[in-house]
């Protein structure tokens, strides 16, 4: 049974570099049997009340205890308002039901007007009943401050932000009083980032990557998702990956999820198969040279799969320009 | 004589749709001869008093009143602190000596540490005496109210941003009491951008483009700028702007600033001889068919030529990431 190596945040709290982002009770009881110590949730996931079921099975059976696991969850655009984030984070907090959460993010830099979830729930969150998207006008500041405010209330240990760009970053950082721990993006070959990557972590803030297959991640997706992705080649049969991962006797995968790791970068791989997720996991126990690293890195062509203006094509909602 | 179509700003004022950016007083003066009602400056440009000393001299002469003329300027980075915003704004209004300034921008989003201009001068001032980059905390909502506050004294008649991207769009949005006005940024074919454009312009926020012809804008600059602008074919020579200048009888400047101007877009072209002034601004006589248009716009690449990382290669700061 392996276990994750982990990366310092700047809140002073350890996270796992191996992060799932797992649905099912039983898949997250699994994963921990099989060694992983982190989970990655969102309100929009709808996965917070089975994985935190997984997870205190777990610690019911003996398997760990509530401080050997990482939970990270995330705050969803309808709740930016002050008193939606705090009653919406201290139910999410209910819904995973371990006491608190490790690290609490705001899911996308852009409020919407509040959805009662008694009412409409996900996937409608992006729109009203009308079929449009709302802006809501909230500074990301109201929003950052009622996360730290959670933390002074003990209901988040650690916070960050997900799907922000370097601009963003640096108007949170004039202002922030609890440090931005972690920044969640999208990351992988064709959009390596370098430039947010090496911003963020000369400012301590972890990054932590999602599609890290690329394309793979969004071939099964509706057509809005999946047009990009179906038309580059996978990452999974390119050069150089395929070529290191028959060097190291490795799959693809794991070569994709070093690439990131090695470079501090933390991931959260998707699978169904628990060979898989091992297999995901395991991707510690070889080194990848440093121009191996950087022709990985070359692949990059600035291709980005998910911007919410891809799926909401009628919205002048674009998150990334 | 021609004289440039205007656009309506988000603050109720017109702007002209060419704007040159000329440096010399005679330069300025004969720019308004031919026809020019607009110009673009800003303290790193350190073009404000020869060019208010051109539009004064013009003036005087009788060729144009005070309301004929607009002029845009910026606030540098150094700046972004309300007291030093306002002093710097007053001074900046001063040095043109027209009586207000007609559209203020907050230059980039990025706030550096106070440099005494009176100590310390462009091209200086992104770094300090130990050649540094030293950012400073400053919120851009409170250089943004700042600017506010400029217009509500009688310095600006409106105010905006330069090199901002959707997500600070946002944020400015939630706060802002005076209306974003217009947006500066890079714009050619190489850069298109066209979920910004199209946020902007849903936000009846006027986008005025900076190096519409691309590459031909960095050839002369230092290699840290220009090596990206080598490795791409010129935009003057590149299909369809060549035949598309050939069939309309223009050059291809002419049909790379129709490109901006026919999509409702400002543009600030540069240049040295008259006969090129007098062709640049001479770009309302065609118009080009929208799949023309089209044709222009799918040359994007998403290739930016001007990111302070670039030049600042050794310092954490990348604003377009």
């Amino acid at each position: 049974m392996s276990s994750s190596p982990t990366v310092k945040l700047a809140s002073g709290r350890e996270m796992p570099l191996v992060v799932p982002k797992e649905s099912a009770a039983d898949a997250v009881y699994n994963a921990i049997k099989i060694g992983y110590r982190a989970f990655d949730g969102a309100y929009d996931y709808q996965n917070e009340k089975e994985a935190g079921e997984g997870i205190r099975r777990a610690i019911a059976d003996g398997l760990v205890k509530r401080e050997d696991v990482f939970v990270t969850t995330k705050l969803w655009n309808n709740y930016h308002r002050r008193e939606h984030a705090l009653s919406m984070a201290r139910a999410q907090n209910e819904a995973w039901g371990l006491g608190y959460i490790d690290l609490f993010l705001i899911h996308f830099p852009c409020a919407l007007k509040y959805i009662d979830p008694s009412v409409r729930r996900y996937p409608a969150w992006w729109i009203d009943d009308q079929g449009t998207v709302e802006e809501d006008k909230v500074p990301i500041r109201e929003t950052w401050e009622s996360l730290e405010q959670l933390v002074d209330e003990g209901v988040a240990r650690s916070i960050g932000i997900s799907n922000f760009q370097v601009q963003s970053l640096y108007d949170i950082l004039s202002y922030a009083k609890h440090p931005i721990s972690s920044l969640q993006i999208e990351h992988h070959p064709y959009l390596a980032q370098p430039g947010l990557v090496a911003m963020a972590q000369s400012h301590s803030i972890v990054v932590t990557a999602y599609s890290s297959f690329g394309p793979q991640s969004f071939l099964e997706l509706p057509e809005t998702f999946s047009k990009k992705a179906k038309n580059i080649s996978p990452l999974f049969v390119s050069e150089p990956i395929s070529s290191l991962a028959k060097k190291y006797g490795v799959s693809p995968a794991q070569v994709l999820l070093r690439w990131a790791t090695q470079r501090g970068i933390a991931v959260i791989p998707k699978s169904n198969s628990p060979a898989r997720m091992q297999q995901n996991l395991d991707v510690f126990g070889f080194d990848l040279a440093i121009d191996e690293i950087q022709s990985i890195s070359d692949l990059d062509v600035g291709l980005r799969f998910n911007d919410p203006g891809f799926y909401l094509p009628n919205h002048p909602l674009y998150i990334f320009s």
